[in-house]
């Protein structure tokens, strides 16, 4: 049997974690070089495929591939571009093939949310068409916790678990000046059309009364006069009150808060920010002083701070794909399966692609309260394991975390260009 | 000899570390039971002694004091208050030797910076000439590092390394996807009047070309069109660029930028946020998609990720309070002396409050690069050692760092209510 090469991208925004699921599936090919051919990494995702601009990770180290999973970031390259149908991206799938057959191709693993899972989907389809059949696994990542089917999804937990301590920390921090400055505090999370990671910042209530105070999920249209009330309820009780608001909240017609039309003194108009409209909706209304901040890309790169069931679920995701490969299997997905919850107990499962394309999992209405404007216990359950658990990355001497930048050496061309 | 008490206050913003401090100088006194009484602290700082508040923490348990060392916040309240001269303030004066003569203090602390020296100072003379003397010890605190005299002041470490590690992480991120997404990533830190906390970023970069590639300081006027350049060439060589912004940049003429008169769709002024006021210049100017983060309290209670240089000198300069104390010594500041850049190495020396008091210590221009847009060498010296090292917090099952809130309960008041 001549041994076929493996082709691994990365896709959609990067997580804290995402290496940690390439190391998982490097390292397991690397263990069965009496099966598999080399894994190739396309650059900068799909477009480095389409590009024939292949990263040779037989050419890095064993340490180097060993500290892809404390490294945050994408080590290969990521993208935001979305194959669409068969029949109106025709050129594109069968550019695909033409590259996977100049590279002797024989298992196409796609790192993603539900687009990739579809794209992964649509690919094997074709292949076989083609007849050039590839083994086409997807593997899951997102830090939207959208994906069905798997119960969490790799670099949720993470971003979940830094949420969840900035809260923590910095309600200590406003809670110990309150008396004669800040009163509210406003931290903005991702999350624009679920409120997965605004959930996650309830966790840091230990007990009732603790914050956050207010959570603004973007399920709910704002209800700018019952969170007032809310808000100033909580000052009047705590001293202070701290809020996390989801970038994707809406007001009442249904438009984000957060592009509200604003522009700078210098004319420029604003993107994002959600988190100054509300600071700003509650000073004028109650007076109180506020400080808000946007945690942005660090939210979804915080490996520093990264949960360890979020780390070993995506190296064991990385792995299990490589796994699912050598037992013959293609359009499918390893997936997290919840056993247990307290304690927490999890396997490895497998999905088909065809079910996990182009879904969104919502989160239920019954993970938020009544009010609306926090979580219920069965969330606290449901999202509790995702942040236990430590995984610090190696340190310096400088102080900085070892963090690692492959060499990314690209495998010869052999084709025409592709104009895209 | 009658065994006086120790009054603690901590005072201004909040550090990650500042807690550590209150350790230190709690198990310590602790440690001479035979010579000191108890130790109270003002509940929400200098406010609390005014308002005969006093926490007494001998009720705190010997597990919650320890804890305080990893706990980020304020533990006792801290607040914004500043009392003037003598003349202008003169009753405030009287209050607080009033209520250091109605429960027998002999010591007083006052944790903060350079306004805390100077009432440290003058309480230290008044006390003095109404026939009460007390020694008055400042400790110094702040994230600002802008005390003279101490090589670096506790709390800045944990801030510089939080900035530092989230320059990396999230550079790790826009530099995977920039081929396709964000070009131009704008972080915004704290740091009003010296831009030593932006000047921390530039320890991300540990080798030429690494990301932050620009620093804008408060200490120079923006000059749009050559930041404009450097930001645009960083994008042509690199991919993207990174940007740390200090809140306290200010324009040709003056003004802050964040303070642009910019107003929301609600007509509410918008407080803060020079980080999209730069955003949005670049993508005007240059088109380049952009992201910012403005981190605000989550970097100053960031404790998950301190400095353990950092909380270890936080710590001695507590223990260093007392000792000064039991020397029978007044009007004096224990500091951070640095005996050797590398391997970095430090020791406890003592100031005069009067030389300590009301004295910025700004960044020197030898510290900031020729274009105005980096660090230099000499920074990088400085800098370095006092982001090295971890500490972290404990944490529990429920993934969740173990920061301590005390009982604070109050010792019973004997002086009628104090108009402020």
């Amino acid at each position: 049997m001549i041994k076929k090469n493996l082709l691994y991208a990365q896709s959609g925004g990067v997580t804290p974690v995402i290496n940690a699921t390439a190391c998982g599936l490097i390292e397991e090919a690397r263990r069965h070089k009496d099966r598999l051919g080399k894994v190739y990494a396309g650059k900068d995702g799909i477009l480095g495929i389409l590009n024939e601009q292949l990263i040779d990770t037989s050419k890095e180290s064993k340490a180097d591939i060993a500290a892809l999973r404390h490294t945050p970031g994408g080590g290969f390259g990521s993208c935001r571009f979305k194959l669409k149908g068969i029949e109106e991206s025709r050129a594109q799938y069968e550019r695909l093939i033409e590259v996977f057959k100049a590279h002797n191709i024989g298992y196409f693993f796609y790192n993603g949310g539900g687009d990739s899972a579809d794209t992964a989907y649509k690919v094997s389809q074709i292949s076989d068409k083609l007849g050039f059949p590839v083994q086409c696994i997807g593997v899951p990542k997102t830090i939207d916790n959208d994906l069905p089917i798997t119960d969490s999804c790799p670099g949720f937990g993470s971003v979940a678990k830094y949420v969840a301590v900035s809260v923590m920390e910095a309600s200590l921090d406003v809670e110990s000046m309150a008396s004669s400055s800040t009163r509210v505090f406003v931290l903005e999370v991702m999350g624009r059309h679920a409120g997965w990671i605004a959930a996650a910042g309830g966790l840091a209530q230990q007990k009732p009364g603790d914050p956050p105070h207010v959570i603004l999920f973007p399920e709910l249209p704002l209800d700018q006069e019952a969170m007032l009330k809310k808000v100033d309820k909580a000052v009047k009780t705590h001293g202070y009150c701290t809020i996390v608001v989801s970038e994707g909240v809406r007001d009442q017609q249904g438009r984000f808060l957060a592009d509200s039309g604003r522009r700078d003194a210098f004319g420029h108009a604003q993107l994002g920010g959600v988190a100054p409209v509300v600071a700003g909706m509650i000073t004028s209304a109650l007076g109180y002083k506020n400080h808000w901040a946007v945690s942005d890309y660090l939210q979804r790169s915080a490996r520093h701070i990264a949960s360890k069931n979020d780390v070993d679920q995506a190296y064991a995701m990385g792995k299990a794909a490589v796994e699912l490969a050598l037992q013959g299997k293609t359009g499918v997905m390893p997936v997290v399966v919840r056993t247990s919850d307290s304690p927490y107990r999890w396997k490895v499962g497998e999905a088909d692609l065809a079910k996990v394309a182009n879904r969104e999992k919502m989160m239920p209405r019954n993970f938020i309260s009544k009010d609306g404007f926090g979580i219920t216990a069965a969330a606290r359950r449901y999202l509790e394991p995702l942040i236990q658990g430590e995984d610090y990355p190696p340190y310096g001497a400088d102080g900085l975390p070892k963090y690692v930048r492959l060499k990314k050496l690209l495998v010869p061309q052999k084709l025409a260009p592709f104009e895209l």
